[in-house]
C-alpha cells in the first residue's frame, strides 16, 4: 500500500510504481492501464492522486490517452525491421491461406506482462515473498558445500591456466561429455561425448538446435501451452509457429499429423516429461505414433528434458525409444544445481552433431572450461544425484502443502499436480490479475503468457516450492474475489 | 613425411591423413584432392600407393571420381533447408537486379579450409608446431598467476552460493559493468553500466546485435576481407551480405553509399582499429564520412574492437566520435586474458540495451558471473593494464622478427605490419598451399578465407606471435617454390 512521505507525494510514488512497471516491461506496450476510479479503488487513494500520477506518466512519454477509451502504455515505435517482418509473415499468411486456420503467428509483445519480463521477473525478483511465477527452485532449496570444492579442484594457477589459455574444446570439456553420456545411459539415451556438445544452459541449445534445422519462415510446431521463452525465441528468429495443443499422454496427434500434410514442418519442440506448464508426461503409445508420423513427414524433434531431475529415470522419452536417429536431447542444471553456472547440452545423431557444433561455434565459440569441469566432478562424485534425491523430497512435501492450500482457496487443477509446475484453474483472467498481485509484491505466470498467440487465460502456472505459505493465497483469494465482484 | 609401420601400410595411413582432414572440415565438401602423379610426388610415395589409398576413400565415402576430372570431396546432401534457403537467395537475386553486380552472398561450404574449420583448427591444433593461421596469442604469452587468484576470490561456499543459485543479473555482473565502463571512457567510449550487456565473448555480443537489428533476407554491409567466422555466421542467419572494401583509411565509401542508395542496409559491421586481417586503422575523417552516411541512410554500425587491446587507447573509434547513437561497441577479452572464460560484452544507445538485452535473454538467458567478477577483479586491479603492456612489448619483439623473416623469404607486406595480423603476398594461391602445409603440421589462414564470395587469393594472414621461427619460414618457401615450379 502507498503511504504519503516526507519525500515523496502519493501521486508521486503511483507515478513511479507504474514506471519501473514499465520500463521492466510488467506492464508491456499496448497494455491498458485501470480507469481512474478502479485504480483509485484498487490503490486506496483518492481519483485526482491517480489523475495527477496518470499526468507524470503522460508528461514522461511513457503512456498515453485515447479518446473515450482511457490510459494505454505507449507503444514503442516499429522499427525498421519489425515492419519488414510483418509483410513477411503477412506474405506468409496469404501464401498459407488453403491452411490458414491451423497457422499462427505470435504477436508482438502487445500483452501485458511478455516472456522477458517474466525471465527479468526471475531474475530481479519483484519483492522478498516467494515468487509463485518463477520458474526455478529458490535459492534456499539449492544451497550446497559440494559445489565450491566442485570449483575449487580446477583454482590451482597451473590448472586453471591448463584449460584457459586457449579456447577449449568446441564441443565442450571431454570429462563433463562422458560423464553426461553415463548419466544419458541411465535413462536409456545412449549418446557417445561424440554425439554430445555443451552448451550455455539449455535455452542456448534449443536455440543452436533451431538455428541449424530452420530458416526463417520455415514451420515448427510447439506444444501449446508451452514456455513463452520458446515461442518468443522461435519467433524473433522469424520461424512459423505452428502450435499443438498438448494432452495428458502427449500432443494432440491430429493436429500434427494436419500440420504435416499442410505446412510440412521441419520440426517438433516438445517436453515429454513434467511438460512446462502442465506436469504432463508422454505416453509410451504416443511417443510411438510421434515417431512414426516424424519418419513419415520428414522432420526433426528436439526433446527438451529440462525437467529430468524432479522425474523418474524410467519415464518415457521420445530420444530413448528414437535412439537419437531423429530427436536431439536438450537438458541443463538450472532446476537443480547452479542455475547461474549456464550448463546445459544436447545429444544428436552424430552427423547432426557435426553441424550442431558447428551453429554453436559461430554463436559463441566454445564455453567455459571451468565450470563445465566443476558440474562433470558434482555428477562423478555422485553429488548430483544425493542432492536431486533431497530436493525431490522435498519438493513432495511443498507440492502436497500447496495443492491443499490451493484447493482450500477455491482453486483447482487443469491437470494432475506433479513435479515442479502446478497448472491452476482461478476462475478469472489471470492478465488482470497479475497485475494485481504484483501491488502486492508477487509476480504470477499467468496461463496467457504459455500461448503462441496470446488470449485470455482464467489459468496459472504455480511453482509448489514458493507456494506453500498461506500468506500468498489469501491475498490471491482477496484480490480474485475483488476482480469477480467488478 | 608418412613412414612404414607394422601397424599401417602407406596407402592405410595417406588414406587415415586425407579421412582426418575431410570430417575436420580442413578439405571441405567439393574440395579437390590432388591428382594421383602429383601426390605421389608430394608425399614421396608410388603413384600406386596413392591409387589404393584413394581407393579406401572412395569405398569409405568420403571423396568421389568424376570421370576425367578427378577425385572431390564428397558433397554432403543438401538438407532441406538449404534448398530453401537457395530460393530464397536466388530469389532475392532478382528482386534485387538493377544493383545485382553490388550483392553478394556467400556460396556455403564449397571451398577447402572453411571458417570453422579454421575455428576448430584453433582449438584442438594440427600439430605441436606454432600455428601461423591462429587468431589467438599461443597459450604460452597468455601464462599468468593472477587470473586463479581472480577465481579463488569468488570460491568460498558463502561466495559461490550467492551467485550460483539464481539465474542472476540479465545484463551480466554489475562490477564488471562498472569496470568496464571505466575502461570505455578511458577511450573516450562514454557508456554507463547501464548501457551494457555481458555476453559470451565478443562473438556472442556480435551475434546478439545482429539478431536483434537484423531480420532474414535483410541487407548487411561487412568490410572485406574481414573475419571468416562473421561471413558464416550472418550468412547462416539468412542476412544478405554486402562486402565494402576495408582500404588503409576505412571503408570504401563510395561502394558504401551506392549499397545504401540501392539496397537500404539496416547495419555496418566494422573494425575500426587494427582491422582483421589487414591491420589498418580508421582515419578521423573517415569515419566521420561513415557517421554521416548512417545518418543519411538511417543504419546502425557495430564496431568490434576484438583488437584493442593492442592499440592505443587514443586510436580513432567510431563509437567514441558517435558517443553511442548509432553505434554499438563490441570487445572481448579473448585476445590477451583468457579465451575460454567467453567474456565479452557490448555497450550500446540506451533505448538499444533493452532490446540487446531481450535477445540475449532468449539466446542463453544470463552469463556465468563467476568468470565475470574474476575479469572484474583483474581489471580493477591494474593486472589487465600491466599484462597488456607487457603483450605489447612482447608483440612488437616478435613482429620485428617475424616481418624480417617473411621479407627474408621473399614474401611483402600487403599492408603496414602492426598489431597482431600480418597480411602477407606469397605469389601462390594459398587455398592449395594450406593444403601442402597442413602436410607439414602448419594451419595456414589462406587469404580467400575472408572473402564474403570465396576467391582465390595470393594473400595470407599471419599472427606474428607465431611466425617468429625460421623453420616455418624456410619450409613455407619450400612448399610455395615447389607450387610456382608446377
Amino acid at each position: 500500500m502507498l503511504m504519503k512521505t516526507a519525500a515523496q507525494t502519493l501521486a508521486e510514488q503511483l507515478c513511479a510504481v507504474f514506471a519501473q512497471r514499465i520500463r521492466d516491461r510488467l506492464l508491456a506496450p499496448g497494455a491498458r492501464l485501470p480507469s481512474v476510479r478502479l485504480c483509485a479503488q484498487q490503490q486506496k487513494v483518492s481519483p485526482s492522486t491517480v489523475v495527477t500520477a496518470y499526468d507524470q506518466l503522460l508528461a514522461q512519454g511513457l503512456i498515453e490517452a485515447r479518446r473515450n477509451r482511457g490510459f494505454y502504455v505507449r507503444d514503442v515505435p516499429l522499427a525498421p525491421m519489425d515492419s519488414a517482418r510483418e509483410a513477411m509473415i503477412s506474405g506468409a499468411n496469404e501464401a498459407g491461406a488453403d491452411g490458414g486456420s491451423l497457422m499462427l503467428t505470435m504477436p508482438r509483445q502487445r500483452a501485458p506482462l511478455n516472456a522477458t519480463a517474466l525471465i527479468r521477473g526471475m531474475f530481479h525478483g519483484v519483492s522478498n515473498k516467494p515468487q509463485p511465477g518463477m520458474g526455478v527452485l529458490p535459492k534456499e532449496w539449492l544451497e550446497t558445500t559440494f559445489l565450491a570444492t566442485a570449483v575449487r579442484r580446477s583454482c590451482s594457477v597451473e590448472a586453471l591456466n591448463a584449460f584457459s589459455l586457449q579456447y577449449g574444446e568446441p564441443a565442450g570439456d571431454i570429462g563433463l561429455r562422458r560423464a553426461l553420456s553415463t548419466k544419458l545411459a541411465g535413462l536409456a539415451v545412449h549418446a557417445a561425448p561424440e554425439q554430445i556438445i555443451t552448451t550455455m544452459g539449455a535455452t542456448h541449445a534449443l536455440d543452436v538446435v533451431s538455428r541449424t534445422l530452420l530458416r526463417a519462415g520455415d514451420y515448427v510446431m510447439v506444444e501449446e501451452p508451452g514456455w513463452a521463452v520458446e515461442f518468443a525465441r522461435l519467433d524473433a528468429l522469424g520461424m512459423r509457429i505452428l502450435p499443438v495443443p498438448r494432452r495428458a499422454d502427449g500432443p494432440d496427434l491430429e493436429v500434427m499429423a494436419k500440420y504435416c500434410e499442410v505446412h510440412k514442418p521441419k520440426l517438433f519442440v516438445s517436453v515429454s516429461v513434467f511438460h512446462n506448464p502442465t506436469g504432463f508426461c508422454l505416453s509410451p503409445s504416443s511417443a510411438y505414433r510421434i515417431l512414426q508420423l516424424a519418419n513419415q513427414h520428414d522432420f526433426h524433434i528436439v526433446e527438451d528434458d529440462t525437467y529430468s531431475h524432479f522425474a523418474p529415470d524410467h519415464a518415457t522419452r521420445l530420444c530413448a525409444l528414437d535412439g537419437l536417429q531423429r530427436t536431439i536431447y536438450v537438458a541443463g542444471f538450472a532446476k537443480i544445481l547452479a542455475p547461474n553456472w549456464r550448463v546445459g547440452y544436447m545429444a544428436a545423431p552424430k552427423d547432426l552433431a557435426e553441424r550442431l557444433l558447428d551453429t554453436k561455434l559461430l554463436s559463441t565459440l566454445t564455453t567455459p572450461a571451468l565450470l563445465e569441469k566443476a558440474m562433470a566432478w558434482c555428477i562423478d562424485q555422485g553429488q548430483l544425484r544425493r542432492h536431486a534425491e533431497r530436493i525431490r523430497t522435498q519438493l513432495d512435501a511443498a507440492r502436497a502443502r500447496s495443492v491443499k492450500l490451493a484447493l482450500a482457496h477455491g482453486c483447482t487443477f487443469a491437470s494432475d499436480p506433479v513435479g515442479l509446475f502446478g497448472w491452476v484453474e482461478t476462475g478469472v483472467d489471470t492478465d488482470a490479475l497479475s497485475q494485481r498481485m504484483l501491488d502486492e509484491g508477487y509476480l504470477l505466470a499467468p496461463g496467457a503468457l504459455f500461448h503462441a498467440r496470446r488470449t485470455p487465460s482464467s489459468l496459472m502456472r504455480i511453482n509448489f516450492a514458493s507456494t506453500q505459505e498461506a500468506q500468498f493465497w489469501k491475498t490471491f483469494a482477496r484480490l480474485r474475489d475483488e476482480q469477480l465482484r467488478l
